[in-house]
This record gives C-alpha cells, structure tokens and sequence, in this order.
C-alpha cells in the first residue's frame, strides 16, 4: 500500500484542448524534480485494445453502447495500471489523461482511487478552448500524426475529428463546485492559461502543480545553447577555475557574434531575447560578445559544478592524489559530490529556476555556460533521461539550438569555423543523442513514460 | 519617467477581507528579493488628512457627498504618491491599498496610473469572504487596534465597523470580466485561497506575486530557530568547515530533545511539524537529536554560507593572509563575497525556496543551520531589513521561536543550561534587537514601508 502523499491529476477536456500537452509538461517537470510521475493516456489503451481501424467518429457517439462499452474497459484497465504504480510501483504522482467529460465518470474515476489508495488527492486539470484558431492548430500539429488517422487524407481526418469532438461535446459537463462538489480540487485552464480558476488545491505537491500550469503556455520559442570559449584551463584539462579566454576563445566569441546577428535578421531573434549568464571570467567574456541590443542576466546559479577541493586540478592529478574518489565518480556520476562541492544532482536543482524562467518566458533565451550547466538544460528540454546528464556531449563552438514544440523537440547544431566564421549546420544531429539509452520518439511517449 | 516593468496591484474589497495583510505580506515578498515596493494605504492618509474623530460609518455613507468628497481627495493624493514613487521614487511595485469597490472607482486608479505610466501593469487582487468566522477574526485582530476606535468601546467599535461595512456593500460590484473588461488583469481570492480565480496576467513580476499569493494562507504557526550545538571549529573561531559536535554540543542537544518533547506535550508541536536542516556534521546531529516523531529533511541549501578559499580560516589566520579581503568584508558585509564563495546576499538568494516552503506549511517548522543561514530566517519572519542580517545575533544553546502574525511577528527566546536542561524564556526580547537601525512597529508599518 502507498503511504499518503499520492496524487492523481485528471485532465478533463473536449479533444484537441492541449489535454496531452500539459499531461506531458507536468510529468516532464515533476520527474526532473526526482518526483516520479507517469502519464496514463485513455486514447493510446484504446488504441491498444481496440486497433485504430474502428476509430471514426461513430465510435465515440454516446449512443453507440457497443463503442461505449469498449471505451469504458479501456478507461478500467488504464485506471488498474495507474493505481498498481501508485501503490507498487513506487510512483508519486499520475496523470490520467482522457477526456473525463462527465461527472458521472469523473466520480467512477474518484471514486476507484479512493477505493485503493484512501490518502490519494485528485485533482482534475480542465482545458477549455473558445478560440477557434488554438484548436485549429492543436489538429493540425497533434492530431493529424496520431495513429487513428495513419494513411488517411488529411482533410478527411480533420472532418472526422471535428465531428468525434460534436459527439463529445454531447455529453460534455464542465467541472463546477455545485456539480462536482464543493470540496473537488480542480483547475480550469481558459484559452491555454489566459483566465485560471484554482478551487480548492492544498498541500506541497498539488500547489507545486498548480503554480506549475499557471505559468504554462504554447508559444514555441528557440534557446540557444552557447559552452563559453576556449581558456588555458581548458587546453590543460583542469576542472573549474576562473580563467579568461584565450586569443582562439575571442574568436570564437567574435564569430559568435556574427552567428547571433545573422539569426537576429532573419526575425529568429526577438527585441525581448534574454541572455542568461554565469559570474565566471569566460562566459561572462563570450556573452558580452553577442551585440545584439539584448539584456545580459549573470546569474551565480549558471556557475559551473563547483568540483570543491578539487577545484583546478587536472584529471592526472586528481588521479595521483584522490584515486578512490575517482573511481566512486566513476561509479555513479550522476550522484558523486566533490569533496565540500557539488554532484550533477545538485546541480540541477540548483538551476531549476532558471528552467522554470525559460519556460515562462514568451521570447527566445541564449544561455552561455560551461559543460555541466549546459548538459542540464540540454537534457530538460530535448527530454533525455536525468541518467543521461552528465553523460551529454557539450561541443566546443559550437551552438545548439533547441524549439521544444508539443510533441516534438527540434535541434539544430551549428559547428562555428573561428578563422573564417563559417557555419556548419545540422538538424536533429544524432551526434548529440547519448549512447547510454537508445532514443526514440516511442520510447519517449508510448504510455507518456520519459 | 521609469523604464517599463512598473506593476501596481490594486487591492479590491469590502473591508475587514484581510486586504492590508495581503498588501504587507506582498511587499515583505517583493523586498526580501530586492524589488523594492512599498504599500500605499489609503486608511492611512485619511486618517493623516481628515484625522480620526470624524471617522464613524456615517462618514462612509455612499449619499454622505462631504464623506465623499474628502475620501476622494484622499485617494487623489494617495494615487500622486505612489505614482511618484514608481517614476522618480525607484520603486518597482506598488501595492495601492484601499477598498475600491466600484467599476468607476478602479477605471479612475487605472487611467491615472496609465497617463504617468503607459508602461506600468496594474492587477487587481479581490479578496472575497463569505465565511462570516474569517470576518469577526479580521475585526477582533485587526480593527480594534486600528487608529480609529482608539480608546472606543469594543462591542461599540464592532458594531461601528459592521455597519462601515454595509455602507461599502451599497455600492460593491466584484471583479469581472464583463464589468472591468476581458483584458483586465486580476486576481480573485475566495476565502483565504480556497478558491483563486486568475485573469490575464502575464510577465515575471506579476506570475511571481500571482504563485505567491496562491500559497498565502492565515494559519499562524510558530517556527523555531535552533543553532547547531559547539563544536571544535567554533571554538577555534573557525569559518565554515565540517565539525562534529563537542561534548558540550552533545549535551545541548540532548536538552533540546526535552525541551521539544515539553512543547510536544503542550500541543504546540503537531503530528506534522518538520523539522529542516543542513548537510553538515554539526547541524544533522542536533537535529537527528529532537526525537518526537517528526520528519527530518536535510537540505544541501541550508548549508553554513559558502567561505570559499577561507573555509577554515580562523579570524587571525584571515587577517594576516587576506588583511584587503578583511576590510572590504567590514565596508559592506551584506555584498562581500569571499573568494570562491558567497556572500549574504547570495545566501538569501539561495535559502528562498525554503521561505517559501515555510510560509506555505500550515504546520509548526523547526529549523536546525548555522548561524549566517538563521539570520536570513530571523530577518525574514521578525520583518527585519536585508541590511541588518549580517549582523543579527544568533545566540549558541538557544532557541529562538517566533510567530508571524497579521500585524505583528511574537518572539520568545529560550535558553537553554546544558548541564542542568533548565530553560530561561523571554518574550520579543530586546536583545534580539539589531543596533543599526531603530525598530519600532510605526517604522515598519507606517504606510506600509517594511
């Protein structure tokens, strides 16, 4: 049995509100947080259990009692799993995600929780969408890839969509105090976080959320990913310090400068473009570099890893003078500390404000930082596992540029030749996946597992 | 004239809705994170302009035009000094604290903020109680100590007030969408955060104060502050480093557990009561020490400030190696940061995320750190300024325990005999005093200024 702090969050929703989207931004934002939370998504049981071919709008009629029998055995085993990884399967938080339009079956679903897990609090997260044109677009970017419609027109599908959504909205019951009691913990989301209503949320990790999702919004917008330039210390491969860069540094920033200037005409960078910045020597020198009238951030939290006693020692020597320390890096890098200074644990909560900066933010970011800070933000946002951080390549001039859009995050690598400023481009490079889990678009979302 | 990012939030209610304790918590928030606001209170400059003698309901009365006229006049001036203190004055953000409760009223405040600052955002937060046990507490606590009914009778005073409040309620039209248009930004609170509505609001100060708001809550609960016992380190007059305790820190830890098993007894530790403290020896030991059933979390962010290359310095030793470092230290301790390490200010930066915990908890909190940490906590509850936490006394074998209320923070100090486990109590003793600044409770409060 799961002992209390258990949370299940419910979306609530007609089709194509983002329902999904925000089902995967809590669980992605929860887990970094080491809060171990899985999305259960109703449509992918039933695509499971019942195959795609049935799935035309006839299929969710409410008066289709065979379609709706099936519907509710889906719902059923979706909700079997999520409490068998509440109670046994060490999870902290789920998110069931289906359309749960109903107050009849949202109390079924509360209802079955209570039943097994007593200390559950469920929350229901409502999307209610009355700008056509935000729909629209859900159909077209999300819907239109979704297995039900592989192989059919796209015109086709998008008729067929918009009549499954007349049949839902048939039944279609919004969450209210007086429907669904005055003591139900809900949040109703208009037009993706313009108007919030937040009923009844008490504790640490509903108010966590909470404040999460407020704050949530869909303007895909680019983060460039920039290591400061070359320093000596670099050259002798020494952890830390704060050294300046060298005259092949200065080119780099020079170069980078162009870079940023030729993005910046071509209307990828806004007026409102931030730059976020550590108090180091090297990346203060890089980012100061890039002349393109945005604001300059330098924040003590984008500081590299601190490596504590081992501060400016190059790898020979920590091997000479701390070989046992070594070899328990070795063993769990993810979780050595440095003597009296950090592991990458540490560091990515300490940089946990700034990825919640990023995500607020409306405009594109350009964060200059070392190696280990940059691995961080690489992992949040291209959704590689926390296993994966201190693991990830980090190449020297090199930008990354990152659009994290629905279902998808795009890269682009930009290889910076600081003699002549040429810039090599790539997309979606496989260079930059790690080799330590093999990636793929399934193994990311089947069953909303990341 | 001010550089964009000026936010003015607007306080809307009846009276007695726990208004002016939002408008102060607010500005405490913002301050502590160096975005100075201050509280415009509108109560206050009527009774500055109009004195208190003449303040009966009657006064209040919608059809007494005299009344009228002179809250108007008072509003006036209120509105030209809090627009001066946004465009000349430095502030970032002010609170405008006053019942607004009228369409008019609220488009009048907006247009006269927008006319001096076109850039400046305004939010209005409502605070709505139907709950009539919140109103009578908001009376009793607060009102009768108000200006107002000095020397009245109490049972008069309450009448008065009930029926001010009935002269508001003439002319009260909630915050809406309809009313106050769809691009109105605001905030509604329904009974203490039960419920919060969220309309339009958008950019980093306002969703900061927004998620801050939605975590406020009126439970008063009593936090203790408890130093790590001795150890060899402090003995020494070292920095920093990573002690274990002495004998003598043992013993006072072990009078610690008795000393919470007696506040146990006395129902003034809860089943929930956390207890916070660091990573290191010293710290961890006394607190593994209090065995009274609650969870011990221990947070790397509550570590001792960070000495850098000084870690285990003593003062002597510092003098003669760093004798610069030690005079710029002495010129402004607040800012000084030790080479490769913090400085205070970055250590109230750093501790934040637990202020905020504690302030969400609805439970009693025990914090166990070192001393430049308790600092930040004792300044932060007891509404001390920023400049004074280098130099707030944090007494050894003592434990200090406040109580944060609406208008006033309780402070008892209990020290503790290690021999003997004797406990001496003082009540918001003077010791605790700073010396840099005079602190008196008009200092504080007067129109709001923390």
């Amino acid at each position: 049995m799961a002992k209390g702090g258990r949370v299940v969050i419910g979306m609530v929703g007609l089709p194509a509100r983002g329902k999904s989207y925000i089902a995967r931004k809590i669980a992605r934002y929860l887990n970094w947080q080491q809060i171990k939370c899985e999305v259960f998504n109703l449509g992918q049981y039933r695509r499971d259990l019942c195959g795609t071919k049935e799935c035309t709008a006839d299929f969710f009629d409410p008066n289709n009692l065979e379609g709706v029998k099936a519907r509710e055995q889906c719902a059923q085993l979706c909700l079997e799993d999520m409490i068998e990884f509440l109670t046994t399967g060490g999870g902290k938080v789920a998110v069931y995600d289906g359309t749960n339009t109903t107050v009849e079956r949202r109390r079924m679903v509360r209802d079955a929780i209570k039943k097994s897990i007593p200390k559950c609090t469920v929350i229901w997260v409502e999307s209610i969408c009355t700008d056509d044109k935000i729909i629209e677009n859900n159909i077209k970017s999300a819907k239109l890839s979704n297995p039900d419609y592989k192989g059919v027109d796209p015109d086709q599908a998008i008729k067929d969509f918009l009549e499954r959504i007349e049949q839902y909205k048939k039944k279609y019951e919004e969450l209210s105090e007086e429907t669904d009691g005055e003591d139900c913990s809900f949040v109703k989301l208009y037009n993706v976080g313009k108007r919030v209503v937040v009923n009844n949320i008490n504790g640490y990790l509903a108010s966590k959320v909470v404040s999460y999702l407020m704050n949530l919004h869909v303007n895909p917008h680019p983060i460039y990913l920039v290591k400061a330039g070359e320093t000596q210390f670099l050259l002798e491969n020494r952890l830390g310090g704060d050294a300046p860069l060298t005259e092949n540094g200065k080119k780099y920033a020079k170069a980078l400068n162009e870079f940023f200037k030729k993005e910046k005409s071509e209307g990828k960078i806004t007026e409102g473009t931030k730059i976020f910045t550590s108090t180091l020597q090297r990346t203060t020198q890089t980012a100061q570099a890039i002349d393109i009238g945005c604001k300059i951030h330098k924040m003590r939290i984008l500081d590299e890893l601190n490596y504590g006693v081992c501060e400016g020692f190059s790898l020979k020597e920590l091997e000479e003078k701390y070989p046992t320390e070594l070899s328990e890096r070795k063993a769990d890098k993810l979780r050595y500390r440095f003597l009296r200074g950090e592991s990458y644990l540490d560091l990515i909560h300490r940089i946990e404000p700034v990825i919640f900066e990023i995500e607020k933010s409306k405009e594109p970011v350009i964060v200059v930082a070392d190696t280990s800070v940059l691995r961080c933000f690489y992992a949040y946002f291209s959704k590689h596992e926390i296993q994966d951080v201190p693991f990830l390549p980090v190449p020297l001039n090199t930008v990354v540029k990152l659009i994290p859009e629905a279902y998808f995050c795009y890269e682009n690598l930009y290889e910076i030749n600081i003699e002549s400023g040429e810039v090599k481009e790539q997309q979606n490079p496989k260079s930059l996946e790690t080799k330590r889990v093999p990636r793929t678009i399934s193994h990311i979302f089947y069953r909303g597992k990341e």
